[in-house]
């Protein structure tokens, strides 16, 4: 008897569709594939066939994107405007893969810079990495999709993608639009598949590089796990820290920041999380804060006027109230917020001055919770800011060039947004996170990079 | 009681030194040097400053040249010449490292190409990676150290370098050159210890970046064992295939490849192991090979006329000895040598047709011995030299640009040379293994780059 | 009375359609909207509407190929096959351009690589250089206007274009394309001119670029008269040489060099005109030379069987013929050809040894000619083919490594094909004249570079 | 008889050398000699060496440091310490040209983006572009020599140097060092003539490029009057404009401007000329500016307390002192200055809101002269500082972010300095001017790329 995986809607429960899982031996066939395309070089797809099929795809991508966001807010329940704009990014994503197609080149190495090395000539070309072995996350359903598999695609690398199995369906789409676009069989293969195969899929010798999102204890796990050979790139989370200078501008700050905080419930790896605020604005900062985060509507993420949708499971909500309560008792004052409205709702919450040993300070939330600490020293601030071993976006508001620069030095970030929140990000630039937060560096053309190796050719003779 | 090791001469066995072995509290107060350093942005050395430092030693190891390949040759074994030609490199590798420090930048991400990603302007900048630990082998006990420690310090990382025990001589003088240059207190720390506490030091949290020179098996399980967050460098060994094809000249040919299989007795990652020559010329190319391999003079280090001096070790002869007799027993046929001298000579030895399944046809031998192997269909010699799953340098030999063509575009190789042997190495080019042969990609500037991360900062400005 | 100018059939010469000609006024005026557009930040197109327009033109044009290449073939005579490829080439030439944006970008400048220059973040960002006039040539009436115009949009710059009288309708089309694609008004102004005013408007000291393709006579007296400040590329033509060597392959190097001598009548900047072939193989070369060329269909370029078709004027055909006669007279021995067949058509025509002071040898021919010389040594030959004073595209055909990297090394060229024709081209490689052939790099990318100027900005603070 | 040219010393206009000026026949061989060595490939400097060299050079510098100031100081009139950063900073840019050598890199043209380009393996090399001949100017007799000629050594180019005729001794003596480091004869020569043989020189057909530092009105004629093909680079004056903002610091910014307009007596390209302040602070500023202006040493650029020496000529101080007094009529108010101390010593002067029309507010004055202008809104005073036609670098005073973007976004320059003078340059930084500001991008790195072209090579194959 087959097992299966029941597709609920993270809003009310109810089962959207119920999926075969994948066993071992559909798992091996997979892996079987992938390694026969990869090792015969004529099977693979040159470079301009690629192109049109990611051109394709992202063309019939916009031929259905209403179809594409319903999909994906009723799996994953983030809301309709949220998920549309995800869908748009991720046909940008695809966009981007094929235009990166035409960077993918290497270049001359110099040769007589020593006497010994004289005629010769060298120069690298790029070569696809190998077979991709991805497993994705729940938040983006659609478009994370993209950055494991369009890359992949556009690599020139067969790819075995394993989605959330709480939100596979826009994966599922995505890989039947890639054969639809002409993507020929085998190179793009979707299993679904409880932990423990795929454990046995990233950790297969025959995986050449294996691509997570997800938690940090699950990534680096696997990541200790993996074959002798095998290259990798996590992308986990943070608890993405802000600094609020007393000379901010308070006028799109507010919003900015609790867009940031609230964005997907705050389920998103660099969400608005810890807010160190200048104590001398403390006051009007709360004040602004506090009612911008009340005037959010949390609801169905079918609604196109709901702001804050559900969290995707109830145990998600299980644990983000139980943490908000631990901090409550170990000093934070609650400004808003706090409570669980349903099964998978729960309240935007602000949290003031909670202790920096609480979960909600030390631990990434990934629920609708914003810290907000008081400060009076700027280094301080950056200090508390860099504390953790988690290091991915962070922020800094002030209107002043000397201060921005030097928080910008001195906070331990990939990015650091000036006069904008830590959740912003566009598909083409660098995203990764430092230290435990991830390795290797995410970003349409970025993957496509690691994704590839280089070989260099030196043709020695005595005409060079 | 300090435990200590003894240097000694891997010709006469002659020990030369006894140095202290460090104990695991002093590998703490190493790791908190290097931490404190790290993590106080004010005691960085500054750009021009490391230039200077690392100009400054290159100019000092200029002045020392002859102690240096004497240093290098007493501990390492390599004969004088190719000594001398180490040294000459590393003094290259040091001014490479003061050259790149003016590569080092970021770049602008453009922002404006979604309409919602407009008004802002983003660029990176880089900044050291944090604490390298390096361990090294000791085929170059000189140049390692430079493609470890010279890069690190470039990079502006505080680098703790543990030397291979039986050739920790030459780093231990190069770290003295730094500080004669002038680097700073801590900044380069060299660490003599077992395995136990090098395993310590480089699975610590506080290590961001591991650097290994030396086996597939130590390199690997290490890298399993690192803490969450540090990133690597692995560089192992291949058993280097090259292709002769029928066309190939034999001018040239014949003493690049002798040289470059019996180089350093074959102690090169990169040593030319396995040679597939085309049945149409074997005849010719086993006389001239083994007349060639025969002239080799095999002996004292020290003397300049030396091509071929011992292994490192008794019990390396030991194993390819054992390796050797292997394989004939298996079926190779003997062309030349096969004999140990003494303790730590090995005749350079010629082995035609071992079995495919033979020790010296799938482990990398790393000691003074070819294997030839006869074929007649390019691509069947190609799927050979395919084989194993180590792939680092490859070499063909043809005269024909369409078979140089077909043969690098097939061979899995990160390098491939036409009509060059396959260790031929410059330090400013990319040079890393592929699959188990390795992880990363070394060359001086390429290791700066790994020991660097980017930081992006994203200026929302309504004015952008 | 309005001038106007008459466009008329290359293949038989009837009159196509009659259009205005601009007057001064109507010149000025259009000088007048480029330089209001530019002057003003406000009015610049922002970076991802302009993708968005240009993958529009590129997709109003796949559904129009028909219609493009029947006006292509209509105005310039290019036979059907020759035209399909190149609105293809046009099309893929306006994606090039859209896809360039996202390269579109500026980089770090490191600061502190001397200590005065400490405490500075320094970067560089791209802006437009300001208005592009362009003055176009009639072989490639669509595809150079891409290249033209294209560019300059994607640039950022306002662009004047001026096609040649002959071929006007294609740029026209285009314009108009690049319009119903959504491009605002002004941008791209199409000018239908003579000379006088052709030169009034490239010399205008608004203008900040001069783009020019053409002859080498008119381009460089433009260029000396060009304003103060005004920058230029110009797109010359040369007189191709090819070497072929004694062991070159004749497979598919007969109908490749056949393609690349009368390709559009040889009407094209890199058409092969001077073989240079080896004495050795003198005889074979001919024969089966001579053999393809006399296979090729002349005719009317409507026919999709058409090899060659008509030159663009009939004075074109009085010029080519005279000089073949003169080369018969200076000695060449003419194995093919020769003959008018009409107005326009003329015979492809192949001349063994023409004098090295002939016309044929010494100028380009831009007709169906192409000049056989036999060497006996290579360097002669290489000489002799880098002894005019136009260098552009060269060729050489062997099968060996080591001559093909000498003959590379030695033609003095852009860009050398290594079995392959002269006039091998494709849009986004660099393609442009060295000396007297040209200035400036074409090729869609590198063109879109030179239309954009960088700026620097360098922050000082102390706390950098 | 020969002519002579006498070289005398700004300060007391004694004599200080009589140096032969070349004829037209010696130019002749010049060029010759340039010539044979180009034509040769045999001939070219391999990259090793001319790495060497110039290294070596660098260091021969770093012996004779006293030497050179006093050399460039005695007939440049530069005071001695900013002589003596001027010898440091061309110390350095021989070291840079050194360490680009190993940057001096082709890169692989991807070839298979459309179907018709498969089977092409594509990528460029750089050659050494040609005979370059570089005329210079006086004011930094040192530096602008290491800009010329060590660029093109570096380059591979045979450089023919004209050094201004009131400051040749160090191009001289630079070029003596590259001798004494190794340089082969003829790579470097320097030439003294008059400017009939200068226009000469670079009209001549064999110049590839043509290196020009110098007034605009000469730099542009010659320009226009270049043989077809030459290639060149240009680098002009400016009249650097400065905003001043409300909020501006005034901490350094002060002794910044006073230094930028003052330095090397304003005979600086990029001399601050034109500072607009915003009305608010404009009292404190002319306060603080005219003390610091007031504190500031003029006399013999020999003591090493002075901070003003003489201006080049004679008439030059004739010249800036009618614009002073034109300006003083023409309705602006002297807050300083004004007087002539002797011949070549005028007084540092600062002026308050001369006329649009005056010449100091349209010219570049290369004297000791800045001009000081009131505004109330910054568009306002953008505009005015973007009106002239000249364009180089530029300069704004703010604390605030938006405003620095706002206005470095603005102000048409190719560089903005945030809260720095206008002549701050480091040799590794893009430098050159806009418009009729020069042509072509100053800068070690820079100018080497432009010294170079790029070959392509194109290898067919049905392999690939």
């Amino acid at each position: 008897m087959q097992n299966t995986v029941k597709i609920a809607s993270p809003y009310d429960l109810s089962v959207i569709k119920e999926l075969n899982l994948m066993d071992r031996n559909e798992l091996e066939k997979a892996i079987q594939t992938a390694q026969h395309l990869f090792e015969n070089q004529s099977l693979w797809i040159p470079a301009y066939k690629r192109m049109e099929i990611l051109e394709k795809a992202a063309s019939l991508m916009s031929d259905r994107v209403e179809e594409l966001i319903h999909l994906a807010l009723s799996e994953g329940g983030k809301p309709y405007q949220d998920s549309k704009a995800e869908v748009l990014r991720a046909i940008k994503g695809v966009k981007l893969a094929a235009e990166h197609i035409s960077q993918i080149k290497g270049e001359q190495i110099p040769m007589a810079l020593m006497e010994s090395a004289q005629n010769r000539l060298a120069f690298t070309t790029k070569e696809p990495i190998g077979i991709v072995a991805a497993i994705s996350a729940f938040n983006h359903p659609l478009n994370l999709a993209v950055h494991q598999i369009a890359t992949a695609f556009a690599a020139g690398c067969p790819v075995i993608f394993k989605p959330a199995l709480t939100t596979p369906m826009s994966g599922i789409a995505l890989a039947e639009i890639f054969k639809d676009a002409g993507a020929p069989e085998g190179w793009i293969q979707v299993v679904l598949c409880e932990r423990d195969l795929a454990e046995a899929l990233v950790t297969d010798s025959r995986i050449h590089f294996f691509s997570f999102i997800g938690s940090a204890k699950v990534g680096w796990y696997l990541h200790s796990k993996l074959s002798p050979g095998t290259r990798s790139a996590l992308e986990h989370g943070g608890a993405a820290p802000v600094i609020v200078e007393q000379d901010a501008d308070f006028g799109e700050m507010i919003p900015d920041l609790v867009k940031g905080g609230f964005y997907h419930a705050g389920q998103v790896c660099v969400s608005v999380q810890r807010v160190y605020v200048h104590e001398g604005i403390i006051e009007n900062f709360i004040k602004k804060f506090v009612t911008e985060a009340n005037q959010l509507t949390v609801g169905d993420p079918a609604d196109a006027a709901t702001d804050v949708g559900p969290l995707i499971l109830p145990k998600e909500v299980d644990r983000v109230a139980e943490w908000v309560n631990e901090a409550i008792v170990e000093g934070a004052q609650l400004l808003t917020g706090g409570k669980r409205i349903s099964e998978t709702l729960y309240q935007p919450t602000v949290l003031l001055n909670p202790s920096e040993k609480s979960k909600v300070s030390t631990n990434e939330i990934f629920g609708p919770v914003v810290c907000i600490y008081t400060y009076t020293d700027r280094d301080e601030a950056i200090n508390r800011a860099n504390a953790l071993d988690v290091h991915f976006q962070a922020a800094v508001f002030t209107k002043n060039i000397d201060i921005a620069m030097d928080t910008v030095k001195k906070l331990n970030a990939t990015a650091v947004m000036v006069n904008d929140h830590t959740a912003f990000r566009v598909d083409w630039m660098p995203f990764g996170g430092r230290d435990t937060s991830g390795i290797g560096m995410g970003g349409i053309s970025y993957t496509i990079n690691e994704m590839m190796r280089e070989k260099m050719t030196v043709i020695k003779s005595k005409y060079l």
